[in-house]
């Protein structure tokens, strides 16, 4: 095995890992608070402007670790500096 | 064991893993968020409106991390430039 | 053990974990929502046809992801690139 | 262990494990959902149809994913496609 | 260890591991159901004819998943296909 | 170690494995059962026909699984497909 | 290692680990049963009779498991068909 | 590492397994029947003579799983048929 | 595997674990804490201005560990020391 | 590393682990008996003296499970029939 | 892998670990201090100064703890006094 | 590695993880009795003469488990029999 | 791997495992000693000052064990003996 | 590597489990104990004095756990008997 296998082998498992992994905790915390917030809706409907805007915003905010995750797999998989480099290494060897 | 076989098994190792678990935090919110809105609808039916609308917003979104699993298994699958790479490189050794 | 034989293993245990594992999630979560619309039928008999609409739509997201699994476990036993890949390079140095 | 035992071997391993494991979580959603019903039926015997109506319901989503276990297994056992082609290969060579 | 002892491993450790952990859900998810009705009946007494109907449906459908687990371990132990065709390449070799 | 060996070792762990672990689903099961069969009685004496009749079903069902588990130690211990084959085998290369 | 000492260690380990955590459900089982007992007496001293009837019944039956556990250990310790097999086989080689 | 040797860890190793973690089980599950015994006291001290006498049947039955596990340390200590085997093939080895 | 190939290696497997599991925690107490807030703000609709600016300086603190998990996980990618002093040291013996 | 220091390892490991891990279970056991002790206590201040005895024969019966840990690890430690089978052995061996 | 590599692999996989795991603690423990502090500030508002007051000292010294392990973090990637040692070392013998 | 240093390795790790970890369980123990020692003397102050005796002793009794794990270490670092042997077997050897 | 290197990475491994998960219990026990203060302050603004100390003391405590950790981990990378002594010893092999 | 250097590490990698998980005991249960006295203090304000003598006793008690703890770990950084007698023999080694 050499080194590019290595890395690919290694960026392959991260990137799903991170992704499989990273989004179950944004997926529960995502869940208790749309349930909460369903709960407040039933027993004041009338604050419903301000349940749903904070709704809105936590969301977004637990939204974001899961792109964070996201995000980390696509560099992994398509702009992955250490891949680059050994595939840069690979081609200057047989340009010699 | 090449390389080409060594990325091809991370690959359906992972393509698996991600979709296996990554769906198990979704899920488990998803289920989260139904029940109560189910039981605010049977405690508040009139306000059946507002409490489907926030459920569907809610499950979009959770909904949302279960595919980014999904496609991050299907480009492990079908378009894993780890593999392109390696295909290119024997097929060139094989054409020269 | 040849390259064929390492895919193949590696195919068989992914297909099994896969489809083993990611069902409990979604089969939890089936059975928290339609636990919880039983309560909630027996609390408010009346709004009967909002819960059953409301279960059925959250049923459906949630299986939805036990079959992406199910998806993916075909997927590697009947449609998989890397065996098919495999087969046909063992063809070829065959047919030479 | 040649090629044939290897696929043998983790054929077997993974028809016991995804059947056994993957009962698991469909057992536990059923007896929430039959433990619902019941406390259901007697706290409100009067919407028993609805309820037994909902619960068979739903008991047939979450069996469908203990079915999808089983025939993950069944297939590995009687009908895997490696197997088939390992087969095939070996009679191959020796009718050569 | 050669291939027929390596199949003959295998089917023995899952047979016991699928029986074994296989009814650890369905047993406790027959437990609570049990729980739960004996509670329903100590609170209606009248509804016993439902109730004991519907928890014996339901006391069917878990079952049904030990017994997948069980056939599973039997198909393992008395009717591999993979030690029949073992025995099978053995003998023909040896009547060769 | 030879092939004797190895069988035999496989079905000692496992015969051990599957009564010593698969016996603690059925009897937490159980345990939980008569807990609330007691407690009920303890509500509703004068349903306790029923209710005995009720557990003793429920326990009956319950500890068949403990019986499965057992019954597949037994097997392994006492009638062993495999290890009658393989001491047949031995039998037979002594006697040619 | 000669075959013996694999059997001999093999049956060690597991008369050890099956009692030693066989007995962990059992004893929480019945801890659980006469802890309820306990309490029910406490609340309906009247139905002391049919509590202590169903409470022994009970522990009878959790106890059996546990039984279960302590017979294969001793039969692993002091009844082992495969080690008086491999006993057997020794003596013949050295009768030879 | 010979074999005597290999039986003695394996002895010791399980001698302190079995008491050390098989005392978990009874120790919790008396810890909680003595703790519901005192609140039942508390509760209704005119039921004392019952409550105190369920509460020494249960504890002895419980007790008498801890008294397996020790009793298995013991016979693995100081009664271990597969040490007197070996060690009397050693004497009869050296007695040759 | 030469130095390059294992700090790489090392590089992206903590780059996808660091924000892959480290932003679990953050997200499961953003969750909370977002419940919370809606279970107030629905109890207390006129404290709303206090409730949604402690929320807000809360989420803040709470994000920033998410943040450092990320910042750890670029530097490892984009900014790595040992990397850097690894290529270096290389592009030094390739110039000598 | 020679038998004598294998035996002598395992019996350090064992006499650490067996007293270490061992009283966990009996601690929290207890623990909870003299909270709950405390909880009656307080609320039934007159049946102090029955409380206080039925304290005493329980901490006495779980304090067992302790000092048979205990007990066993100054066995593993102090009077271990295996090292002293072992040092005997060395000492005839030196003495010839 | 030679020394130096030995230890950038360990500095910059326990970075990532530290601050990865290190900040679940903490972050758990703010969300629970900021939904209890919301909490009371639904029901007590006019107390908010005081429950402002002590929520902020007490998030510093959680944070502090965060703190502690991003520190940690720092100094092994940037101030590391092993990798210095070795980086010397290397140059010591260069220079020779 | 000659075996003094394993055994010195053995001793050092077992005292550090008796110590370490057997402390977990008194510990919580304590907290939990303190706990409600303090529950019941705000609840029932009039007792506080008998709760805090019950509660001595109670302490006294979890905390001679905790003595028992550092002793158990002690003995392991400053008075352990098979170092003791060890030295005095390579004294013994260096003497002659 | 010589023995500087060793010691240089066990030292950074537990120097970043010693803050990293030490920090978790002190984190969590002092979110928790927050909270109960911010809900005995909405109940009780009376004795703000008594619960204000009671808190800070409490918190004292308990953050002097997150202290320790950290004052093990700064020991272990700028204090440690063993490193200093094998740093000693290799100066002194060169200086001979 | 030789035994300085494996008794060095042991002693480094115990040093650091000992103290970083070694308090996690302790400060779950300060932060339980500190929290209920926080609690009992809002409750009942008069009973200050005796509530916090028995929080002080108990705190100390606990903590004395912790300290066992840091104790352990400081003599095998700074008082090892074992690294003593290994330099010794390596002194010794070097005088002769």
């Amino acid at each position: 095995m050499d080194s590019l296998t290595w890395i690919a082998v290694a960026s392959i498992v991260m990137a799903g890992l991170t992704t499989g992994f990273g989004t179950m905790g944004p997926a529960l915390a995502e869940g208790r608070a749309v349930s909460v917030a369903l709960t407040s809706l039933a027993q004041q409907p009338d604050a419903s402007a301000t349940i749903t805007r904070t709704l809105f915003v936590g969301l977004a905010m637990i939204e974001s670790m899961a792109i964070y995750c996201f995000v980390v797999s696509m560099i992994l998989i398509f702009a992955n500096p250490f891949w680059n480099a050994a595939i840069a290494s690979v081609a200057q060897a047989a340009g010699k």
